[in-house]
């Protein structure tokens, strides 16, 4: 941590600050520039001590050096992590593919698409039984019921499964039905859930938040691994900017970057970062390029006429089943397994 | 509801989009232009058709005319709602004024800051006991022993008492000792919440989500008023934009753009819209010239030496009191009453 | 300047980094953390340093202290500009108004607009007679013609005139007809512009780029001031964020935070930082109340009707009269004369 | 066009409105909906027709079908569009790679850089003689000079050359030296710039402003094109968000999305779009299977010691190489030829 005083501080004030420093068990040292005067702080600050010095007279800035997450991050844990799941591989040149519908709707849709996503090559079978919705009066998802259609297609089919879980008292009963427990974009600052996913092994697919930076979402990942749940991947569904032609602006660069602050997997989510069913298909291969590590696509039988919403982005089976075999070859160029 | 069809969509096809519409029982009128045709749609469709008709073949755009919230507009409630807490009116033209710690630390301190607010003015002590924090290393707050201090202050100098709630398990409890229970700007689309809060009548501060849009706000609020709580405030905090200079981009436009949408109450929060303490008087001053129905706003006694953090926005007890005399002279220009 | 290393960077790294450092003829003061080391420079670097050591192996980050811009700091001048143009005081306590039309399009209808602001107490006509426009096909403004009218209105009521100058080659023209001209938002980086207006001494009064920082725009105004042009003022109109229900959101906090950056005067724009005519009036007393040197407000006689666009965020001449009277009485409560 | 009245609209009014639509000439279609009316316009209506509406009263929105651009929209030009430039193929399944230094240093840097440029399979050697710079204490560029070292270097090794042209002035020297004329993000609405560039045929590559929509860099174009010169290809190079890691958010989608809405070949920027090394190569392939049809790439044989800055985001000349040599695998996989 480096604290900047004000132009032209005193040198008694300074030797306040220091003061103030030091009393906590840290180490000041002194650089006396041209107008100000850098302090640097030596050894482990209480986390605090950012908060007060900056708001001390005569300083104009504290800047944090170290990273604020720890267990999230590369230098703790250079080594990719590899979350195995009933022999399914996510992470490190393992590419994984997660497919299927916005919202299950019926025993029928899913055992259908469920039997796609398999015969497409995909692993993962993907399908929300709650759903957030920004309005109090739009479609809340089937509940529980649907939970069970979807384990049930997923065991048939010999497809993991993975579902979005809300609120902290859902956790055991998702994590009963499905293999991977996903947190959406508005709740990836939502604390409780992510300390009650902490104390759980089931493995969390955590959505970076819509207009979260990568140390927010890196500290939201934070939570779960410090509560003791390692197995934790990153999905980067675009970010809300200035631009509404798509539904959000997919952070590509977001993937390699993360990479490399971080040894967990990432996931793309190109359905919802582009919002738009044109776009998915180059997208997808985009991001296999930008280095994810898996990939979940929202893939229906009958998009127009989706009792639930979201079609308007999701893959017919036939354009989802020709994705799958260009990412095979596509994989192998970009340092990843698929196929 | 009206739909745009691509250029040069052929006849069968509109008829088939109108058959699709008019078998939700409401009505489609056809208008041809030269190359787009438009089809408006008559009568209260179903929630799920504009998804629908978004992921039809040829619809190019589907656009809704009428909001998607309808309890929280003025539309449906032309009155301002004015909401009474023991006999502390909010709304209308009267102003309100929140002041206190970011985080309860001690009975004396929160006692003595509970008395300043008061002798300056002030009708509401705020205060959190749980705070919500980036990392899960940082300060969590004091928990329920802290409700308990400043519910002891607030009935000690006749102030109201607001706090913060996380999550849904802690309403009730938190609705025991306080008399505002604050939504925070992470939480504003955690729809459990939300719910929850519904079903209370315990009056609620609704914080704007850091990237959120006026309609996302009213509809969170929304599920508050569907739930049968209609004690419901909104607080303008700032958004999330590319200037880093100021902690948040204070929007204040949102204030009598959001009063002429809606007829709760609008609160203002210069602390954290701003996050600099030496911007806060001239942002308070601002926001009720904009026409904020009240403010809150954060007052230490000691900032530098605060255990908990956020000193570097909050006002010195003298700045504050001398703020709310110049309030008072300010109000009756800005149509408000206050002191 | 810091330099900060990459956790545990050799000894002899940090060497080669200090020799680069000192071959600038500056000092290199070294700080060794437990895993990373901060380097401090001390002494007038040159410009390019920071680049060129942020591109270093090794170096994690370089953070600059002082700041890139120097004429336009308040560091450099701690009093207020004041801009003295025949007799009209722009900066300090003065408190100036300038309205008009979007465009100037007729003799008649700029003589009419002049005789109201004159009579409401405005002291600046304003008037676009070139118009930067998004698409080619849009009406481009009435020319030099416009110019001639625009200051024979001026002269007529004793009105000073600001107008738009959107190229190099037309600063002279411009400035040989009004008496302030105008940066428009999407020209506030060209830098040739800025670098003509540097060599005359007709005040300039600069608009935000609509994703300008701070510090891109008193960069910005640094231009013409290092020319040779001091009279400068700023003009905060709206930057572009996620929310569309305004055209811009206005960020108010500016006001006072680039006064406290820099001597210029201030200068709010209600009418483009809204885009809605009915939150103008509320929005000027919010800017008032922020602070602002000035306003610059839109007004048109028949905005239904207008020629040119932009009737969207016009007031009528007796909204904007009234607004006059109001402001009468805000100013002094906010520290400004006016009227 | 639509226009949509506010709730409640007498007839009367209603009647007004058309009246005011049809005396342009075109034709009003009124639907009456359950509280609004929707009023479609069909015809060819006036440019201005739509800000007279939105400013009338009881109208509340005016929402336009049409696209405002016509010559850059691929409804009008269906075919992509290949611009030839001495043999070389820009657009359609062609991929064009440009790469080499930020700004022009001396004739042996440039010489030396092209012949890495050409023997790493290159086509277009990029350099800039004059430089936008934030500030006016920066590097400004070599000037004219550089253009010739430029030229020279480019002819000797078979290479295209691509150069950023400032200002109007400036259009007709940097055309006699270089192949390509780069518009600057800075640029992207700087109108007269536009038209001059619209009176030559010298290729010009358009850098997305960064805060530029699609609608608004699309209108960019049309300038150009609407003054007669058909040969622009547009240029993603990243926006302007809240996110800071990556000196702009790499905006991928929209290479894919504007491919859809126009003919127009479309460059990647991935040094200026991530401002960081170690993220160039791999979004340089997210680029390629992105659709992109060229790439623009920063390339310096000594970064470390460049004295004009930009050097942390140029590659090396081995990284440049071999990641050329990846491109002609991956770019068949992509549907483009390349090498």
């Amino acid at each position: 941590m480096i604290v900047i005083t004000s132009p032209n501080t005193p040198e008694e004030r300074i030797g306040e600050i220091v003061r103030h420093i030091e009393q906590g068990g840290v180490q000041a040292h002194v650089s006396r520039g041209t107008d100000r005067t850098v302090i640097g702080i030596i050894g482990k600050a209480d986390p605090h001590l950012a908060e007060h010095l900056r708001s001390m007279k005569d300083v104009e800035n504290v800047i944090k050096i170290s990273k604020s997450y720890k267990l999230a991050s590369r230098d703790f844990h250079p080594d990719d992590t590899i979350i195995n799941i009933k022999g399914v591989q996510i992470g490190g040149d393992n590419l994984v593919v997660m497919g299927g519908p916005c919202a299950v709707e019926t025993p029928e849709q899913i055992d259908e698409i469920a039997r796609l996503v398999k015969s497409a090559g995909g692993q993962v079978l993907r399908g929300g039984a709650f759903k957030p919705r920004t309005g109090p009066y739009s479609f809340q998802g089937i509940g529980v019921e649907g939970l069970k259609w979807m384990k049930d297609a997923g065991e048939k089919y010999g497809l993991l499964t993975i579902t979005e879980v809300m609120a902290p008292e859902f956790v055991d009963i998702c994590a009963e039905y499905a293999d991977i427990l996903q947190v959406g974009t508005r709740n990836m600052q939502n604390f409780d859930l992510l300390r009650k996913l902490g104390t759980v092994q089931t493995p969390v697919l955590l959505k970076r938040g819509m207009s979260a930076t990568y140390d927010e979402w890196l500290n939201a990942a934070e939570y779960i691994l410090a509560g003791g749940n390692p197995n934790v991947m990153l999905c980067e569904r675009g970010i809300r900017t200035f631009e509404t032609y798509t539904r959000n602006t997919f952070d590509l660069a977001a993937i390699p970057a993360i990479q490399s602050l971080s040894h967990l997997p990432v996931i793309a989510d190109p359905s919802h970062a582009t919002g738009r069913r044109e776009l998915v298909e180059t997208m997808t291969k985009a991001s296999v390029a930008a280095g994810a590590n898996g990939l979940i696509i929202e893939m229906h039988t009958d998009p127009d006429n989706s009792a639930t919403g979201d079609g308007v982005q999701s893959l017919f089976p036939d354009q989802f089943a020709k994705l799958l075999k260009d990412l095979e070859q596509l994989a192998p160029l970009c340092g990843k397994k698929f196929g």
